[in-house]
């Protein structure tokens, strides 16, 4: 949570996506003290006051690391923190870039996008295998009456996928502890310290009214959201059942090492993932301004458009492990069956997701119309 | 179609249901003329009106597949409407028992249902292999720009699949040409020769007027498929992607010889196909009466849902015959994996369906209420 210190803000619970996480999202009270204030304040003030808040809690994300010592929960928490802020930071460094000095905040955006990705491995898999042995035990009628349990091939394929991202996990923690050894780690956390004593802004930006300049830059986000957004087949995802998502689960692979067409179907959908988390963010930002949320609808709606993309995400990847799994040699039929199923199961979550944006994105766009 | 030698019929094509064939029903065109008539018809002139037109066409589709000699494809049409007409009798001697002869009606439509279970099989199994064949070529992305075909497990896994069903089929072939020389069928064409002459009618009904008699009795049917219908899960059917259908897709067998889960999920969606089909051929009847659809709306609707449910019940089918070809000993994995892609395929087609089904139903109760 973007806590700043001098203010302590109202934790609200956004209502869960269905079969997503829920998500917190920090609502200020109103301050009518502060109002004229705001009002008065530059662009300049209000992203220096992000970027500040934001790098507060990166080096306190990554002070509650270094403790961490064994405890995976805690070192796993901290480091969901630590990517929480990095690609926050990185994100507002580049809706807000012309405000920015750009020399010296697009190396630390490439930067922060290194780390966030290089730390999001290991819980990307331990939450896959999650999904999948979730996606197993639903799929063998747990919980019904008769409670009949597994196939054999289910359990085979359960314990295949157990086995192999668990040790995809293993490698991704020790890559993670790696970098944040390393001196190109060292070379962020210095440059965040002077983010969150000295914003590296362009200094005309101190002289601009927070209100024009920042929603200009919002508004050219949001264009550009939208504009991907339009680019999608919504006309065929906003349909159920069009069964477009599996439409390429049997094809053969493409030439050479050309990505395999279902995944290809996939990229205009994540590529509108990373916008709309870029929209959120830029909304905090202006959420700070005004000490309070000016759109509560729009940014629940953009939050719940980000949990939808997520599942897609999620679920996509957990269909490709499925079928990647599929590929392990010597393995029963009745293992590759039940991959099969899974792998199917798991497109289908991919459909239910492009549904559920399309349902989410209508109502978001009645809304700021 | 149902015609009539004193009247030619209008056909008119119903809109064919996603993934369903189109088909055909007569609708007439108004005939002002015998409508006082038709109001002084009674019970008993109605009913014999409409067994003896379709008791006429059953004999002339037995001539005609008798004709058809090695022309498998009219042998198979002249079987399609044996089994027309012969589900057509059945289901009105059913829904309109109390004004028939009972003890020459019961056995007949027994025999009647045996007579259309027996011929059905092989245009069944011939069906369930071009649905299956399409699926296959479906999840290739065939079509798609690349035009990368299907994988090779996917090609072994058709192959199974053909060799299997092609099989299948051609035993279903020989138990109808064997039914069709039976002692068993000639007393079944007997029976119906008899209807075309004499319609085995309680003599009272003769006495009735029809718009009574046969209306009180269609809502009673109608009456036991809503109830039908109430207890199908449709609070659950009627939501997108709520991965019902496949809720015991990798669930064990239960011990002996119990049916699996899968299966037993869909009984009583087979149970409701069964009783809309009882309520468009009681329909049927009280058009025939009223020389004109009384309520053509009803009659479409009624059509639609049925479509849904025969989509249900072959895309249930298929994905049994899926599962049953995975368990094929020495099969590669590649195969066992398609064919588990595909299972789970046609098993979101049967929650398509339910969907279907739902909005469909949520019409026609609004029409007929």
């Amino acid at each position: 949570m973007a806590q700043r210190p001098h203010d302590p803000p109202v934790t609200v619970t956004a209502p869960a996506a269905p079969g997503g996480q829920e998500v917190t999202t920090t609502k200020r009270t109103e301050a009518p003290a502060a109002a004229p204030e705001a009002r008065t304040a530059t662009a300049g003030e209000v992203l220096a006051g992000y970027l500040h808040a934001q790098a507060t809690e990166f080096l306190r994300s990554l002070r509650l690391h270094g403790e961490s010592g064994c405890d995976a929960e805690d070192a796993g928490e901290a480091s969901r923190l630590l990517r929480r802020s990095a690609r926050r930071i990185a994100g507002t460094l580049h809706v807000y870039r012309p405000l920015t000095d750009a020399a010296w905040a697009d190396p630390l955006r490439a930067e922060l996008a290194w780390l966030s990705d290089v730390l999001g491995h290991e819980h990307a898999f331990a939450a896959r295998l999650v999904r999948l042995r979730g996606a197993l035990h639903r799929l063998s009628g747990e919980g019904a009456a008769d409670g009949a349990g597994l196939t054999v091939g289910a359990a085979r394929a359960g314990a295949l996928l157990d086995r192999r991202l668990t040790l995809a996990r293993a490698r991704a923690h020790s890559a993670a502890l790696q970098a944040l050894g390393s001196s190109r780690f060292h070379g962020v956390a210095d440059s965040v310290a002077v983010l969150a004593s000295d914003a590296p802004l362009d200094p005309a930006a101190y002289g601009l009214p927070a209100h024009q300049a920042l929603e200009h830059l919002v508004e050219q986000a949001h264009r550009g959201l939208t504009e991907a957004v339009e680019a999608l087949p919504l006309a065929v995802a906003g349909l159920p059942y069009n069964a477009e998502a599996l439409a390429h689960g049997l094809a053969a692979a493409p030439a050479s090492d050309a990505e395999p067409a279902e995944a290809r179907q996939d990229v205009p959908w994540h590529r509108v993932r990373r916008l709309v988390r870029l929209r959120r963010y830029a909304q905090e930002v202006l959420d700070e301004r005004q000490q309070a949320e000016a759109e509560p609808t729009l940014s629940v709606r953009l939050l719940a458009a980000g949990q939808a993309l997520d599942r897609h995400r999620d679920a996509a990847e957990a269909a490709l492990a499925a079928s990647a799994a599929a590929r392990t040699p010597r393995i029963a039929p009745a293992t590759a069956y039940a991959l099969g199923v899974l792998h199917a199961d798991q497109r289908h979550e991919v459909e239910a997701a492009r549904y559920a944006f399309d349902r989410i994105w209508q109502r978001l766009t009645g809304a700021v119309a």
